[in-house]
């Protein structure tokens, strides 16, 4: 991860102490046995890429971590030179204690696309290791595809607990994440009501059918799972009190700072809280494959890598849902 | 929950602005429809009652929800007079939402007994539904009837998630609550680590075979399942170093004050918190009757009610573990 080294150049958008600046002369990442070369066609800003810029975690080099390409090297398996791709972020020893038990994701030794010790997204070229590449069928294009990754993650939640045909879910948050969440928990049939801050956001989540709840008065005590991906600490004062007793709140936002909880409360009403990260990317694909799960309605807008700290601007501003670089 | 009104008298403790005190003119209980007048023979001092002197929930009232005593008058069921019973705490509306949907424990409107809105079992006589009350067999001793609820609170950790014979469980906390855990957990065939505190409250985890850890060295991000029922704050720092990615961590203490959390980290790690209150009867008194569980090693004196301040002092004693009062 350095700008430095010798070798072939390339551009890219580069994060050092939370400042963003766009770099020609970025040295192209290093292929490691088992890796590949991808060049990058398309990728997403997340809330992540805004909460580093904030100082979230304290990440330098370029950040990005949705994205679709084409696999320009890969010497391990040459066959799949040309073929489009999307990518799992979290690249993986397969030794540690972690991942001899199955936990990949959180692998000691983990580098995080664009997040932890590896270059991400926003460049012309990135790499990563051929396991965490997945083809994208010729039916998907590039605009679905580059929503493989976050689709997945609002998929965690259904990989991490049971979401029942019978339960009533309210959604706190609507933002890039949420609304994926929102249309991956509608396919349940479960009673799904969601506390959108933005008109714009609201909309969308109304067109789905979807009722909307207000943050001034809404049912206390009442929702069997409340999921949290409102990005602020604010969020879970609304979550504790919508969440039934022995519920669940699923926690779906990472931002940076603290928050002060009275944790005998959580005994007394046997509340789960549940973190929730990254997920599963094969049926994320599935769904956006068969159609049933169509994202493009998110894309805000499309920019130019030239223009990635506009589009960065554009991402940080309430109510603007997914916006998209386009590196090629 | 009156000292005053009318009718026969009997002696108790009292609890009001965090001051304990004896009185031997507290009007006993209203037998309502559906409940029973239980002649209190042995009760046992919980954190909870600790905690309530310092402030932990606003009671006034006869404390105590641990005991075991005799039916004296059960309109609605006469033929149990005499019966020697064990009791559920929470006494529950029936019609609430809650209760509607198979969550009673969880009540809107209930009592608890000794803890809100309730007389508890630190006098001579206690009322309660008939629902919550369980015959004890002849062959379960007083002493360890008296351990049904919190050994069923231990229980209740089973009841909420799955504990698998192979996990590996760290349990931060051998005070009351935690030996029975310890108890409980043992029974799973996991792999148990205990943290305690106290020399003789370590010694009697020793005695069972289970390896204790040191508070200041200990396998990080290893536990699958770490137990808090160390009765701190202090605790869940602990928890949270020691348990492991996708791992859970189970709230069984409850105290004043609030916890300061990095909930991000929360998220990254996926780690599970689970509150954990109160517990199934049945099967404790099972684990009781069957001699598989054998509670009477915990205690550490026994007061009659006279001297039931004293034993509050001696119950508040690091490393002293189940207090008894005794009512007759």
């Amino acid at each position: 991860m350095t700008q430095t080294a010798l070798g072939p150049k390339m551009k890219g958008l580069w994060l050092e102490n939370c400042e963003l600046r766009i770099c020609d002369d970025i040295a192209q990442p290093q292929v490691l046995p088992g890796e590949a070369l991808v060049r990058v066609k398309l990728a997403g800003i997340c809330q992540t890429d805004l909460e580093m810029t904030k100082g979230y975690y304290p990440f330098t080099g370029i950040p990005g971590h949705e994205f679709v390409g084409e696999i320009k090297s890969a010497p391990d398996r040459p066959s799949w030179i040309g073929e489009r791709v999307v990518g799992e972020i979290n690249a993986f020893c397969g030794h540690c204690p972690l991942c001899l038990r199955g936990l990949p994701h959180h692998c000691l030794k983990r580098t995080v696309l664009g997040i932890v010790g590896r270059n991400g997204a926003f460049a012309d070229y990135l790499a990563l290791p051929l396991n965490n590449l997945h083809l994208v069928p010729d039916s998907v294009s590039d605009e679905r595809a580059v929503f493989t990754e976050p689709l997945a993650a609002a998929l965690q939640i259904l990989e991490q607990m049971q979401i029942r045909p019978t339960d009533r879910i309210l959604l706190v948050g609507a933002g890039k994440l949420g609304q994926l969440i929102a249309r991956v928990l509608l396919l349940t049939g479960c009673h799904l009501s969601v506390m959108a801050r933005h008109p714009s956001q609201a909309s969308l989540i109304s067109k789905l059918g979807v009722p909307l709840i207000q943050e001034k008065s809404f049912p206390q005590r009442h929702f069997d799972t409340v999921v949290e991906a409102s990005g602020t600490a604010q969020g879970l004062s609304v979550d504790r009190l919508a969440v039934r007793p022995a519920g669940t709140i699923v926690l779906k936002s990472t931002y940076k700072g603290e928050t002060v909880l009275d944790l005998a409360s959580f005994v007394v009403d046997e509340i789960t809280l549940l973190g929730s990260r990254c997920g599963p990317f094969t049926p994320a694909m599935n769904l956006l494959e068969k159609g049933i799960i169509d994202p493009t309605s998110l894309i805000s807008g499309s920019y130019g890598l030239s223009k990635s700290i506009e589009a960065f601007d554009e991402a940080s501003k309430s109510g603007v849902l997914k916006v998209l670089l386009r590196m090629q």
